[in-house]
């Protein structure tokens, strides 16, 4: 299950650039475009308790608990549901024009703004990367206060980091290529034996991931992360949507990831975007740091107690925005997909490989094959 | 939501004895008859790590961590999977005298033997309950070492004390009403609008339940539920479940209960026997508790983060034997089936109730509504 | 160290009344004599958030999240701070009769009032008891809403039941005998070789205890202690006073107690009336619970950990009020000081019994040994 | 509170080398000498549930429950307890080169050895490096299952991870200035009004720290730091500590840090060597991560909670050896000492800046003025 191997190549690959890239530090901050500005800062304030640093009529800017940059969530009021970018923070300003380079030399569109593009962010570069989806890079950002130690303000549910990107792309192996380009390196993958990619996940900082691919029709965002400081908080987010009638956010979980080794719970926000809450993955900086390959018939892969994925996780995403602000089509995967072929009407699971599929919980066969059902 | 009334009168009663029923301290052990001995140990001892106190060829005598008399499980080999006693501690030597004139004013069989029925327990009363269940009562037990401050021998996920039953009963306000007799107080139900009761909890020491009446085609034995002391030890079950591949035995949950507000997990055992991990329902004990009722349509009641309740968590249960040590015959429920109400091809629920079955969760439509697809 | 034996007896014995003592339920209420109405309201509410069930320029009546009757502290403002009342629920109305002629026999001062000493409570009875503290008796009460859903409204540190009082009382003996004949039985105590008792821990509902008598000056109040549900919920109390600047309210702990084998802090507020914060004790119930017994020089009998006890919390204590709510007369400790024989200059504790006071943590003895030092 | 500057600088400076220090990926090991081998492998394996890689008559391997590395921790026999090795593990064989040039350029003693010092690593470089300590350096190691998984295998208290270590050496600014040439950078530091640094942290993976330098009489090994997921696993290990009977081997804590904001237990092993369990400080990577500088005189700085710190804690610290393996000799701290301006005779601390010595906790004031007594 462990090995040094990242996942099979593509044969439609990007090429490689010539010049270096962009030295990432990590994922700083989303920008969503939601529809009704009231409803989702009530969700993310009032539900999610992320800190308010600064608002206005068109805007919301958010950050975590433990955060000292301006914020790690842009709600911006829009027509339509989307995201307009995936921004990463890198080490220096001298990084921006590696960025720059780097995408140009792929024929990516590139926009550069001394201002930034949106509020306490200073000079950014915004491409619309090889796979359509919208990247920011930045450096220069305003400090606000840390707020670590302000155990007055925690509520039991209180997100303290901004932990990962999840996104949804047709091609996983192309996609893969290009991040380690990028800098990214992989660190855990979903696979068959066939040679099929279903998803990796790629860090810069040392955790499990900065980012992961997710195959299937894209560009499109999946998820975005947040971390807590222990699992009872996770908990307390249920408890408290369930208190508020409001236990129909919850689309997945909670649970213990098997990719990750993290605890999770997946949220739909009132846009439909959906946010994670995630905590206790494990170190992965060293170079060696042992890649792990999870079999996509492996019914702990996602949920290590086994427990269903639903399908609107695998179908349903949000809509990413070109630079222009308008949508990014879609393109279909042709690879297959790992719905079909684990919960499908010809899909496969086990919970133990050498029992095959009679060892998958007679209990929850319904829930498994849906797909003979729907 | 809450009052003080039990549920609606069945038209099929029970009468209530002239004589006092006996003065139950609270249950105290299952006996399970189970097919392969070694097998079931395995499960219990080394996965769900309860404390063998004594064993044989044909028994092994289990307890919990903070418990001080000799036994709160006992798991004996036999053809078929059953339950043979649901056990209850009273107060003193002379409440089995109250229990054996009690039951036979009811016109109960009645078996009394000093030496007790299993190791440890001194001289017992067992009945055939009027709901076909076979009930044990005793006082006089061996005690063992309780080994709350024993931390060096706690692992991740220990259980440290029994804390009820729940039996399937077709007509549960008819088992109310004679549990009432008994001694015993409700603390909470699920009813419909139509006066239809579909479960209830009911106690004897201060917690909700002692034991609960699940409405289904009875007798059987729904479950046996040990508590911990905090819900990251229930989640360690489920790591550890995960880690032996052994995933399987997850029926539903974790999650957080509506009914009894209690953090839940129910695993079923190598022969199908359910077993929940509990923690932290309240404190039951004034007269005037208020009783909860909850509306069946409720799609919290069952489980506060609102996610679904799978079909065998209804259907299956164990057998449970009569004093001769056979399957006692099933009675079938003619009241309406909580499963079909909420989750079947007619069924409804609702997360908010001025929404209606609007305000399910659209992503679990498929698990909510299998009743469509079965 | 465990057994089934009380206390070893006083040569000074309250003589059992000829009448059955009340049935009482539980420890329900304190009311606390504040001298600063408005920084205690900050206390209890801003920092401890206990919620506020009624208040007015004179009160403020507080309830815990899982409780359903109308307060468990009442802060009444005066000009000494102190304990106007330790209130106990009994299980009827017909119960106060009972105490009203069990206090009556044993020539104690007994006053009765309808409409209760307290807003929310009924008809009620405060007697000056033997050792000199006014105890209250009340079944009437206003039910609110018992918020054991309300996730929305929890805290990191929320707190969910009255669990406890500690009183001070020169005599342990005599006063546990006065107890056991107001119907309440012994769980744990500490003792000596001699004979000599330190302390007794009491309990009517099934926990540790519903109060302590712990050696000393007195009448006096040690503390009064509400529970939480999970340890790290006491964790987050202690970060929450350190975010505020107010570490200087914690005086011991945060620890796991070895008697009751609890998960316990030790707060002061604003008065200095101790406050503690308590989880995870043991079920009682049964009558033959085993009663342990600590030797009073067992250094892990206060805390499990052997951290030092630090000599305030031997030595300070609240003053409590006659029924005309005049200060009552301290009557001093003639037997053996816990302090003075542990860490005194006499003193000798031992972390291993076999090797006597060469077990005690050679980091900690100047800690240990203040006795020399003051 | 917070900026970016370092430490205030030393008037001993040792020299920056003009070569580029190697790339360190993190603290890796620490190599124990230990004198009674089966009485420390009893400590670190049955107590604190480390996991044995490898082992013969003269030493323990031992690692924690994420590390895919052959070991976090070598206990060899020896005559005299002391540290061995503070070792490092790098980017690349490379970076070993660019190791010996930097410490030979500053005249220090460097050792090669292809086949490493110790089993399961390979060629490494250990240095005597000017503070006196031995570090050592490598890339090649042996791989280990990674048993972040094996959730069978995890105990209430699992170690996961080595987090850091603490270095005694009586001139904080000088060993800053010389760590920042080696590539570290400093998190957080104590200071007072007059320029004196008593304490600082210093990274380089993510966390607060990969080892803090600590003044005094050096060199001297302070501790050595392993992390656990979660704040219960700490509380887990010091329960089982008391029911093991060995609650003396509890230095100081349970409690929180303000320094770095993680949860800490400080523990002796059988020689004395200081081991601390740690969880939850924050991320720190981003090149403009604000360094926190704590005053001297904050009560709250080496816990948040105000418990105060023994004076063992700050005067015992582990002989280190010269490459020999000979003790080297002590140099004398000359600047203030933090134990004597805090709890001395002339010390002084506070809890509200604003309120002075006045805010120190009254229960406490025997422990924190110690120094008085002593």
């Amino acid at each position: 299950m462990t090995g040094n191997t990242a996942p099979h190549q593509s044969h439609n690959t990007i090429p490689t650039p010539t010049v270096a890239p962009p030295d990432i530090l990590r994922c700083a901050y989303m920008e969503l475009v939601v529809t009704d500005l009231a409803r989702s800062r009530d969700f993310y304030v009032n539900v999610l308790d992320l800190v308010v640093t600064e608002e206005d009529d068109h805007a919301v800017y958010l950050r975590s608990m433990e955060e000292f940059i301006h914020h790690n969530l842009v709600l911006r009021q829009g027509e339509q549901a989307a995201v307009a970018a995936f921004s990463y923070r890198v080490r220096s300003p001298e990084e921006l024009d590696r960025a720059v380079e780097f995408y140009q030399e792929l024929g990516c569109r590139v926009e550069r703004r001394t201002e930034g593009f949106t509020k306490g962010i200073g000079y950014s570069v915004r491409v619309q990367d090889p796979l359509g989806f919208p990247y920011e890079f930045f450096y220069d950002v305003q400090h606000v206060d840390r707020l670590a130690w302000r155990y007055d303000l925690y509520t039991p549910g209180s997100l303290v980091r901004l932990d990962h990107f999840n996104q949804v792309t047709p091609d996983v192996p192309k996609a893969v290529k290009y991040m380690e380009d990028l800098g990214f390196r992989v660190t855990e993958d979903i696979q068959d034996e066939a040679g099929t990619t279903y998803a990796a996940w790629m860090r810069r900082k040392p955790t499990v991931h900065d980012t992961a691919m997710t195959g299937g029709d894209g560009p499109r965002m999946h998820h975005v992360a947040f971390a807590t400081h222990e699992k009872h908080k996770i908990l307390a987010i249920c408890d408290k949507l369930g208190a508020l009638r409001m236990s129909d956010r919850i689309e997945r979980g909670p649970g213990r990831h098997g990719v990750s080794n993290a605890f999770y719970l997946d949220l739909r926000d009132p846009d439909g975007h959906r946010v994670e809450i995630y905590t206790q993955d494990y170190y992965t900086w060293d170079p060696d740091n042992p890649v792990v390959t999870w079999d996509v018939r492996d019914n702990q892969r996602r949920d290590w107690w086994g427990n269903p994925v639903v399908p609107s996780w695998y179908t349903e995403a949000s809509t990413v925005l070109n630079l222009d602000g308008n949508p990014f089509p879609l393109v279909s995967r042709t690879d297959d997909s790992e719905m079909e072929v684990t919960i499908g009407a010809d899909g496969s699971s086990y919970t133990r490989p050498e029992e095959g599929q009679d060892s998958m919980p007679e209990w929850k066969q319904g829930e498994y094959k849906l797909g003979h059902q729907l």
